[in-house]
């Protein structure tokens, strides 16, 4: 789907380039590393950095939000729209970065951005700070091409400093905050797209359960000549466990388990399909010698759209040089789940437990820990919301827009629990970025269609918003 | 079956008990602990002395033997009959003991013997000097009542010094002797009986092939979200190989695996279920919940005379606190398989590699490391020398010798290898002795009838032996 560009917007976009670039270069300068609790303080900085700049961008209310237990603070701004029907978007992202050391392997130090052949490199440039800025230029772009002195939306970002972390305080903050939070799309501005010539939305991220399973069988290690195969291995029921997790066409075995599935539409398996996907390619990157999985499914649908059981961890016995002859007392597992949507994490975890403890022969124990879960979400195609940032999407490339969903988890989940809003994926990074590694970049014309689509986003939305529907009626599954 | 006693052998035991016990106490006072780097000179010491009581005894020929690699000495002592058709019997035992410590809960020394209520209790009274030591007054006994000044039977004795840490200079040993060695049966004196008031014998042990496998998927550990379910996971292959091991019948279900099995008859499994086995107190001693093994076998049947398959490690991906979300690089594996009389250790390795390339999916390498074997060994029921070994018990115990197998696997099996004799086992020790364990004893009024035993059996052998048939022809399986 392609619309036509608006040149005012895009004239606005390349007068400003200049000093919006330089900006995000004074900013990617922080090096606001979550992981380093020496550098606490730049993170601090970095938020501080941030909340003058969005005041200065516009927003009447940006502010530097504290988290629990002295973890690392967050960035909140407000802009209300002043129009009575116009739609709250919250667009989350963060403004802390990865570890990085010029010893790791970067040809020029990470935290002295320079800009070469189109791209800009820095650690942030793409994760995340740079799709968190665009946003900055790009409202200024829709007052600027609209003629209006605030958005269309009801604005608000939400900036967290410990994504690197593992986001410890993130769900208790937005607990915390959860009213002035309150939204009808929440709006991940912290993922990528298929590829420079491929851009594409992402519509959904799988959940997840995960957990960890202890099997006793002997009071301590036996000897396997004198009791073995008279008595239960917890290492053998522990293989056994993981074994029947997936039956012969490698579907998960658990009961129960694909209650509820949202399956596949035909047009979703076209649309993804459609996509330039090379699985050799595909199978460099995983580091891989085959694919398998679930028999019925291409790769990309695997790690998209169906729940899949995987062991991650597994232990037991004697498991030093040579051999040692003995029935082990215990055997453990770490498994995780991921989910898709309509898949319901407490069902889950029940069917789990459930089949487990029916699987376990007389004489084995066994304790059963979840160890964290995440919900799934997912954003139907034809949500009016989703249409909208294809559309803007559309006008800032010119080219038809793809959808890909996230095979992993993340906290955008978190945020469709508490705000009860749907969740939805604007990115411009690509594969290719470096993210977590060395030499992360952007390029810099992605990063002005992001710019684009930021400016057209925000009109397309109120435009085409059905007034007066709640987000629970906009059928987020 | 029971034959009558000799009242001349037990008047001669009688008169000799004290002075027998005395030597006992004497040997068990060197700490021949073979383990302990620092007792290397015990070990020297103990070989020494036994060499000399045995020479005293009225071997001819009784000689410390060194072992490769400056290993622990043995001791070997021959004692011909004379006799132009004298089968040649080689008894082994060894000299060396199990580490031990007044602190790990003795309630006397353990090097410091003591005779309280019929035990003597020191380190090595049951394993093994005192069931080596009965046969120096065995053979005297045997002397003095048939009035004879060379045994019945060619005897010669190996006393190894290494067996209590894995015997690793055995083999070498015995091919560099295998001449002086060579041997129509063998006796290993290093086992025991069901009970005090069940006398046994023991007619064979279990073989073993021992085997690590290694799994390799991705190069690295890759991230469950974007890759699980679509590539294959090493630990779960590893487990997958684990339960794949048995059948629902608990019967090992790698093709070939039984082949050539010898089956128990129906005497033996009537013989079997005749001994006094307490289920729930073999629980107790296996420190296991509940029994679970190969469907249409007892238990003793299943430790004794079925070969099994065991997982005594496994191991692969994050196995520390918390979750890892990974699809794991690699997953590895420790397993044993205990063979009975039959079974060929090649063939059963063959089998296994096969079935283990047989059922990984592309995508998984794997590598097969065979760590060790030992074959299995069974001397049958009608067997000549092992009745002459009831026969022996018979008049020594007046009760009926019952028959039991041993479930392990030991060094007996390279001397019926490198000697191509069968081997059967003669011991008095009983359950309760402690062996490895704290307060080792030995029953003394056993003891005697150990000495009994030893007294009888070298004439009836002499008597029974079918003269000119050679130890191949003897049935051994």
């Amino acid at each position: 789907m392609t619309t036509s560009p608006d040149s005012a917007v895009r004239e606005f976009i390349a007068e400003h380039r200049p000093a919006f670039l330089d900006e995000l270069a004074e900013w990617l300068r922080i090096p606001s590393v979550s992981a380093d609790p020496d550098r606490a303080g730049e993170v601090r900085r970095s938020a501080e950095w941030l909340a003058a700049r969005l005041r200065s961008t516009g927003f009447p209310v940006a502010e530097v939000w504290e988290t629990a237990d002295g973890g690392l603070p967050a960035v909140f701004a407000e802009w209300p729209s002043g129009d009575p029907d116009a739609p709250t978007v919250l667009v989350y992202g963060h403004h802390d970065v990865q570890p990085a050391d010029r010893a790791d392997g970067w040809v020029t130090d990470p935290f002295q951005p320079v800009v070469v052949d189109g791209r800009m490199y820095g650690r942030g440039a793409a994760d995340d700070k740079g799709q968190v800025f665009f946003h900055t230029l790009g409202v200024r772009a829709h007052l600027a091409a609209t003629g209006r002195s605030t958005p269309a939306v009801n604005l608000k970002l939400l900036v967290e400093g410990e994504e690197e972390s593992g986001s410890p305080h993130f769900g208790a903050l937005i607990r915390e905050h959860a009213e002035q939070l309150a939204a009808d799309v929440v709006m991940i501005s912290d993922t990528g797209m298929w590829g420079e010539r491929t851009p594409t939305v992402c519509t959904g991220m799988r959940g997840m359960v995960e957990l960890q399973i202890d099997l006793t069988g002997p009071a301590q290690d036996i000897h396997s000549g004198s009791f073995g195969g008279a008595v239960p291995n917890p290492a053998t029921e522990a293989a056994r466990l993981v074994a029947g997790l997936h039956d012969a066409d490698r579907r998960v075995a658990v009961p129960g388990f694909y209650d509820g599935v949202v399956e596949l539409t035909a047009q979703e398996r076209e649309l993804f399909a459609e996509l330039p996907f090379d699985e050799a390619e595909w199978l460099g990157v995983a580091k891989s010698r085959a694919t398998l999985g679930e028999q019925g499914f291409s790769t990309l649908e695997r790690i998209w759209a169906r729940p899949t059981a995987e062991v991650n961890g597994i232990w037991g016995g004697y498991t030093g040089p040579g051999g040692k002859t003995i029935v082990p007392s215990s055997a453990h597992l770490k498994l995780s789940f991921r989910l898709v949507a309509g898949q319901d994490v407490e069902k889950v975890r029940q069917a789990v437990a459930d089949w487990v403890a029916d699987r376990l022969p007389a004489g084995i124990g066994h304790e059963i820990t979840f160890t964290g879960s995440t919900r799934p979400c997912l954003t139907p195609l034809d949500h009016p919301a989703l249409q909208s940032v294809v559309r803007a999407m559309g006008r800032a490339f010119e080219q038809k827009i793809r959808f890909t969903r996230e095979g992993g988890s993340g906290p955008a989940a978190d945020l469709q629990d508490v705000l009860g809003a749907p969740v939805l994926f604007l990115g411009i990074s690509v594969p290719s970025d470096g993210w977590h590694s060395v030499n992360e970049k952007v390029e810099l014309d992605l990063l002005a269609k992001g710019v684009e689509t930021s400016a057209y986003l925000w009109g397309d939305l109120a435009a085409n918003w059905p007034a007066g529907k709640t987000a629970g009626e906009m059928g987020n599954a």
